[in-house]
């Protein structure tokens, strides 16, 4: 299928920042084949005004756990052990395939209807995950965050490892590439080094990336300072956990030692404002991290605790955060945030995305600049990154897809998402009485 | 006019936390007039229909600077100093009066979409702000920001404050209070005591509110010390400036003592976390100040600092960035957020709004809880603190008359202002090249 969006201002998101107005940009496939100002040779089997619209590339969510978009707001207001405990951990249980894909479905159409066109996910029940992203046809990173709490590991018969295997043979390189397997360990305070080191030995056997939750509360940090001696990214690397390509969460309570690392094995620290701040994890070292030559990329986290999937809120966020905390106003500038939700996060999943070129995938989405909170436009950086919201987006195209136009879903069913969330999964964890 | 709103679920912000289903608001004229779950007596000159929505008190911006929307992302990724002295200031200079109603007009606009119904606006010529709020229908608290950087004050014949006074008569209590006059010094630092006690006198005179900038930044605060050996609000204390209700926006750099002496007199601290944050100002003590039982309410700040009017971003930024800083996942609840936007604020300006009930204005926005952003709801506060965007608002009214309603302005010529900011206002400023 070929499409031709044309007369836009494309953002294209090159090394040189470069803003092309009156943009023509051609698709192919799932590829963007061509990026100029004048028309180019057709046919084209679709065509889609940009005017008024700023094109730019879909974002990037490198973190999330979607299917806990069930559970959006339940035990709010609770202290972060009592909240996971008495609230998150009961209702997880409770948990079937078929919830799972009915809240990973409608996590999904927030995140289309506000811009995201790739996720990394970690979660379990990852086939439903998967079914679901690709029948959106959104890019996903695909990861089964896995725990130890015993003895006795055996990666050939844990059965969180028989699942990344069969995960990996079903999904990895799926639809050229629209999902790829991530090896995960879900933490390092959650398991050992028994998985850490088969886990890690896996990744580099099957050429996968690996997700890891990083020092994200004080109290994790310091457990693992006095338990090894070491932070959670230096104990890990002793495992070969960092050997591929990697997404380190959160990484709140990182120490300069662990940037040097990050910065030298590539690691990519996820950067999730809304979620550390509402749980009182803390501020993440965002300055100082890319300063010392880190990938940072952004995520919303799962919207149990954020509430919201919406990326624009998080580059929002990003931009503001820690020129507050810092008490320097060009802590984070506009470009550095935008660039984190698109270029970085493309790098941190191991994607050939996050720009407007030819040859890279097309995920592309148009941002409605005619709204009367983008007028007027002095840079299109900064409306994008202050004054922008994911509800500004009225196209959103995944792999030369168009998956969202005009506030309509084009390949999900949303009304039967809506019947199955409230018919089937809202009854099945809280019961009959919601 | 008598207007039903039938069958939503009704956020009443009364001291039980009230979410009342299947309610029935009735409102005549600029007033409620009954709430209860059965259908009122008539006739109603018009009904509308809830389903799906949650009714809620309109929200209240408490300080922002309306004709600045203007300015909206120019000059970002400037130091502050540069910022002000070289974009902001100069721009500013080559105002009038039809740009300012230009700006005002589209900053109302982008304010009525996202729910607000009275804002607290700090500028110059304010009479064109006075007559573009009328219009549009939103409340108003008009300040005029006065300076003083001259010896030889004298209170009678000094422009800005002729100007107070012409304003006062002109507009306090303008439609029944739809716009009340504030007194205003814009700050410690750019005036003098003869200021401070001329118009803190004539503000008890008149029985006017009295709206001050306030501790915003590291460096006023060391200054204001060094030349009076007190903080802002003590400084001012002296000089009679907190004998009427007064609102003290930003209150970044406050101090115990200062907490005391507001809660102790009744002033209220406006908190900007987005400009607060963005400008690289800092955090606000806002958990601090209410537990000295300071009234603490929202504002967004002028857009040229933000850059957003959305009012629901001030509430998630409130309800999130004080646990993130303190640690502290309990620091500001999902309550106390949407409190800080609705009965708060509306007590910082001296309004009986704010409330859902009979004898309050009919301040009134609708939130559609059928958007996939907003499902499931598990507890109503909690999606309207974290996870609400001012998108998500279908019905605006204020004073008893609709203003805004599935995304049409009914009070403001939106395409009249896209003409006056493009082709009048933004010329004005940057000339033609833009």
């Amino acid at each position: 299928m070929a499409i031709l969006i044309h007369n836009c201002t494309a953002l294209l998101m090159d090394g040189a920042g470069t803003v092309l107005e009156n943009a023509f940009v051609a698709v192919d496939g799932a590829k963007i084949v061509s990026v100029g100002t004048g028309r180019p040779a057709g046919p084209f089997d679709q065509e889609i005004d940009g005017r008024g619209g700023v094109l730019m590339p879909g974002l990037v969510n490198c973190h999330t756990h979607v299917p806990m978009t069930l559970l959006r707001g339940y035990g709010d207001g609770h202290d972060l052990q009592d909240w996971l405990n008495n609230y998150i951990f009961p209702k997880e249980d409770r948990l079937d395939a078929r919830a799972v894909r009915a809240g990973a479905a409608l996590g999904l159409a927030e995140m289309i209807a506000s811009g995201t066109t790739t996720i990394a996910d970690m979660y379990y029940f990852c086939d439903g995950i998967a079914q679901e992203c690709v029948a959106a046809g959104v890019n996903l990173n695909l990861a089964r965050g896995t725990t130890v709490f015993t003895s006795g590991f055996d990666f050939e018969t844990y059965p969180a490892c028989v699942e990344l295997r069969e995960l990996t043979d079903r999904w990895h390189g799926y639809n050229g590439g629209q999902v790829l397997v991530d090896a995960s360990i879900h933490g390092e305070y959650t398991s050992g080094p028994a998985l850490w080191e088969s886990v890690a030995a896996y990744a580099r056997e099957k050429g996968l990336g690996m997700h890891v939750h990083v020092s994200e509360t004080r109290s994790e940090q310091a457990a693992c300072l006095e338990r090894w001696g070491k932070t959670p990214i230096q104990v890990l690397d002793q495992y070969g956990v960092w050997d591929v390509r990697a997404i380190a969460a959160h990484c709140v309570w990182t120490t300069p030692e662990d940037w040097a690392l990050m910065a030298r094995k590539g690691i990519s620290a996820i950067h999730n404002p809304a979620s550390n701040l509402k749980l009182g994890s803390g501020v993440a070292p965002v300055p100082a991290m890319q300063k010392a030559g880190v990938n940072v990329a952004l995520g919303t986290d799962g919207v149990s605790s954020n509430n919201s999937h919406d990326m624009f809120e998080a580059v929002k966020l990003a931009a503001i955060l820690h020129n507050g905390v810092q008490h320097d106003p060009l802590a984070v500038l506009a470009p550095d945030a935008v660039r984190m939700a698109t270029v970085n996060g493309a790098k941190a999943l191991g994607r050939k995305s996050g720009q407007i070129a030819p040859g890279y995938d097309a995920d592309l989405i148009l941002v409605d600049f005619s709204r009367v909170n983008l007028i007027p436009c002095h840079d299109v950086y900064s409306n994008l990154a202050y004054a922008a919201h994911g509800s500004d987006v009225t196209m959103n195209m995944a792999r030369g897809r168009v998956i969202y136009k005009d506030g309509d879903f084009l390949t999900i069913d949303i009304e039967r998402v809506r019947r199955e969330v409230a018919g089937y999964a809202v009854p099945l964890l809280f019961g009959a009485q919601q």
